[in-house]
């Protein structure tokens, strides 16, 4: 793995945890992790559970007993990784977004392909895909349970830079991030709704806004936390904030639905808000990643008087992953998106087929985060989305 | 008053109710209704309490003991209603939208002022400004506790007529409409959220559709309620859907916020779900028609472990109009933002005091729908809207 | 009517509306109102609508053309009201409690089996069986959705007297109201639960309180609110709370079921929450009276993977009631829970039939009632409830 | 650890992850499992990472290099273990209820105080105490935020055993599980709030039932789910339910409140719901264990019109335990109950303190216990509960 910050925690612990819960052909051995800064990832190691640690993510690369590699940095260094990695035969989980721009996706897909090819995996982690409520989501609208699909509204609300005092770390760096809330947190919306609907967004119209333009450079940062300089009382340094804080647009799938997302790090109140609601022409959905534990259904061929949103608690044995988990009721965390993506990715390794989300999936969000951004700097102007020729998963 | 139907009807229940609840300086007399159908009519009068009854409007403007002509018909007939009763030195309550055209809406703005200066008032009635929750919200905006507002996001989801075999009722059609979910629904959430932030939109890149082109002619209708032709068994004959079903748009406020509004009827399982979440750099608030006596407010100066959307229910004395209730606790229905409305309309008679919203209030309603409709004709180009030059009082 | 209070005003609008919002085939005229005080009865007539008043509720039974009387007074006068209107010929509605005491309903029961003799009737106020989300509550369970009931619970909480400063009005004194907590709403989930389920409180083992025990006298008050002697400056004069405060007993059900009960005015933050859920084998209800227009339904028959609590909104035009109100998604409000047992008081005059709740209905409740107080006072040893043996509408 | 069914899971995977997330003075190794299945405990050793299996609970106690001795088998032998492991001078760490009996208890603590003069510790797991909302509870409670407390009301309610067809397991069987409902659940509500109020229960009156009498014999049993037996076609046999189905109790506080009690496996729907609601004099707090990561919390000291239940997502850096978890608004699951249960333990035991819940506190609730299932024999009379004369923690 490389990266031991908020994305290798979560993913250090699904790698521990999924052969604990599940039952799978392969079994995860944790070998090696890396990190820039080797005091750190010394201590992450020790901490996280890996055998050793280096700082030159090439070692992973360049050792035959290492199968898989875990791509947990930022988006500006997922390309040379992946792409080596796969080059070199090794199976290859990358975080979203897949990419910083669209010509670095194209070339992380040409690369998976040709590892396609002598047997080699590549993977783009969407982990919201494997929320047991969001594949739930997926099984009714596959099944046709929702009809028609005509609405869709999709928003991931947060707020930790409120505060105009945050200080700028790399998430707020356009050569580091790629982009703001688009990339980070509205990727994982476009995704989750292409997958769920299995229409992709055909066009959008879009606006963005940075209503903090500069802001305090970090000392110090963990998970989304960080602290500022000038805590000592001197004027603290500055810095350009060169993202979006929050992109909204309207959009067309290509079913023939509407939709508006909404991307954001401004709603005061909403800590983690990921929230989609799909309305068909038999019935609806709606999620919200808060009570990820939880999945509201419409059924209109109900009777008038009965019908309803019903809260479905899903925990049960038939739900997605569930069976491996503990009794009805009993919820789980956010954190096992991450382990049911390495039962999948597992399971793909192991079975010799193709995992989902693909490479190619990761492009696609990647060419709709590109529209958004083109529509956005071009007054709102209709913008298509390209489509990735070859089939993808959603 | 003019029309009987599902306004007809509601607005009844105010003038009946108004008196009884509020000590006012003046009292209503429901003096003489009007409609189309002589016998409907005159049931309509008996059944909802009024003196009197006549198919011709003109009545109430010849007669010199009325006071007050309450506009009710379908939006086409408002601009000539209005403006004569205007001009006979009736005040003046227009349901809204306030007309179906900017042009129409122009010349009733402009009647309006010529009535004003003889003391003469007029109002248009979007009744949602008068929810008690919706006033709390705009009291909590007013004084700051949301600081400076960031995103404003607006639903007003409904479910009539997903059935494709609904009937061609009077609402999908342009001519009688004006438009369709758009000017019926998302005028109430146009104006309700530039009335609780105090900022107008600016912009807006907008999409609409039209999800179902031909319908059934109906053979009946009440409320929302119809039937449809061809129930014998004989295929029905049909007509086109001559407005829109579903109307999305992006929008920037002149305040800096963004905001992202849906209006649909197409909204399966959502019956009447006017939502508005309005978060600022210090709080945020949150509500829900369909649970009109409640409002979720977030305030961000709490401690933070003790942070949280907190449920409000506006039953209480000192929440705006609640006196007149009941105890605390015991809930008002949706007719009552009519009975409010009333209140004031009268207050403001009484008082020689303008009403809001304005009639100038409506025009800007108005030009927010009518650059929605050019956006979404033009490719959603970005479409500024104009303002209205007077004072208005959002 | 007797009485002009929170009672009179409620039932007031309902009088008002009734004929206004249901085709029926009587209509009401609000003839005379009766209260102690003439200025205020004068104005109380004034603003509620009647058409005249007195200060002796004889004059109500003399008068030949008043054919109901609607008696809303504090509980010590309902016997002697009743027992007499009824006497009189005059058909009477009651609000609940039926009495102060179980000797006092006996007598009321007995007057209205004999008045039933020459086609007079008697009905006791529970206004919530009207609330339509109870009484589908009550279809779903006779209709067996629910199998067999196994659990009832049910809490009535409000908060309007937790301050210990709170005067002593006259729903504090047991001498005017009977008791506490207990009698005022711990009545209404007495009844509500064996309407809804069809099975009677068999007996109950209970616990009661008063926490505050002593109040400053009251000066004025006004629906739940009072204002304390003492405002200006001086110890207040004080006086004993001679009711509970709260109640809480478990009890079984004649049908098998076990059931927990609470009734409170210190359940800081509660204004008015009645709160009820049924648990069947088949299937569960839930409702919560601040959310009137709601129900929860489990439907154990749906699949696995799709149950869920669906939260029914109870405004459809075939859910009871509703296809006289507004089209689906308008919520109505608690007043209206009067509206409908004034229809059904209305239907049964005009029908010739007996309206329930009977007052044997009120006696039953009043059996409970001091069964609990029994039970409460004997270190909460079991208590049997005597049945009363006319068969009732539960 | 012995034990390897649902709580052996789940307290391994809490041992494998306590010191990947919590930076403790003392690592965890996971030596040895026991179980009476060769096999099956051969199986669980290497899915849930133990190093070692045994089918002997002696040999835990007889190995010098195992420190720590967790109990999780069925309670009729939790006494045996947990004293001889202490008596070997282990630290044990015994899952709720404590015993079986009242006796077993007694001598349980005698144990534990004997063990604790050498520094040996004794814990009892009942795991919600450590949900961050229940100690976010504790606090508010603590730190006299809430006043007074007047009224608990508290429901663990589940729905497993609804089929009559549903096999007897040994939670069905006195002998194995000392009480149904009662021991297994309804001790968890016990003990909740008499920690999160700091008072303990002083007496009871309650009602027991079983509603399904006899059930088929069971085949095979994983977490609470199960198979009978006669899926052949046969007959099946069957034996007698010993145990409550579900069991209700009103109780009073040592400190005043008034409380209600409901712990029952028959409320269709509810599959895992513990509810606890506390009202104080100047707040109120509610819980759902469905919902573990939120709090709703009342402050009755906030402005009258600002004033509602806030939900408070306890999923920030400041609330308990959340500091080692992901950032604001990412949820955990109901597993990390018992992670967060063995870093108290294990800081207990490296800061040679005294864990808790204590046996002592283990004692309290078979007390409480003991006292439903007499008044429950004795036709609900009331019934005091014996005081543990030693300090214990709530």
């Amino acid at each position: 793995m490389v990266g031991y910050a908020f994305m290798g925690a979560a993913h250090s612990q699904a790698w521990r945890t999924v052969n604990r819960v599940f039952d799978l052909p392969v079994r995860a051995r944790m070998s090696l992790i890396c990190g820039r800064d080797t005091g750190k990832v010394a201590e992450a190691a020790d901490r996280l559970g890996w055998e050793a640690h280096t700082t030159d993510w090439r070692d992973l690369i360049s050792r035959d007993d290492i199968d898989i590699v875990d791509v947990c940095t930022p988006g500006d260094s997922h390309a040379e990784i992946a792409i080596a990695a796969l080059a070199a035969g090794k199976h290859v989980l990358c975080e979203k977004p897949l990419a910083n721009t669209v010509d670095e996706a194209r070339l992380m897909v040409a690369a998976a392909a040709r590892a396609q090819a002598s047997g080699v995996r590549a993977m783009c982690g969407f982990n919201y895909r494997r929320v047991p409520a969001v594949a739930l989501m997926r099984e009714l609208v596959a099944s046709g349970r929702l009809g028609t699909i005509r609405h869709v509204r999709a928003v991931y609300l947060q707020d930790w830079i409120v505060d105009p005092q945050f200080p700028l770390v790399w998430r707020l760096q356009k050569d580091k991030a790629g982009s703001g809330a688009l990339g980070d947190i509205g990727a994982h919306i476009i995704d989750l709704t292409q997958y769920v609907t299995g229409q992709r967004i055909a066009g959008v119209s879009a606006v963005t806004e940075t209503f903090v333009k500069e802001r305090p450079l970090p000392t110090e940062s963990s998970g989304l936390a960080a602290s500022a300089d000038g805590a000592n009382g001197a004027a603290p340094a500055t810095g350009q904030v060169t993202v979006d804080d929050a992109a909204i647009f309207v959009a067309r799938l290509d079913g023939g639905a509407l939709a508006t997302y909404e991307a954001t790090r401004f709603a005061t109140g909403r800590r983690n808000a990921l929230r989609v609601e799909i309305n068909g022409s038999l019935g609806s959905v709606a999620f919200d990643l808060e009570r990820l534990n939880e999945l509201e259904f419409f059924d209109a061929s109900e009777p008038g008087a009965e019908q309803g949103f019903r809260r479905i608690l899903v925990t049960e044995g038939n739900h997605p992953y569930m069976s491996a988990w503990w009794p009805p009721g009993h919820i789980i965390g956010y954190e096992h998106s991450f382990t049911h993506e390495m039962r999948d990715f597992l399971l793909a390794v192991a079975n010799g087929s193709d995992p989902a989300p693909s490479f190619a999936d990761g492009l696609q969000v990647q060419l709709v985060l590109d529209a958004v951004a083109r529509s956005a700097e071009l007054g709102s102007s209709w913008t298509e989305v390209e489509r990735v020729p070859d089939p993808v998963s959603v």
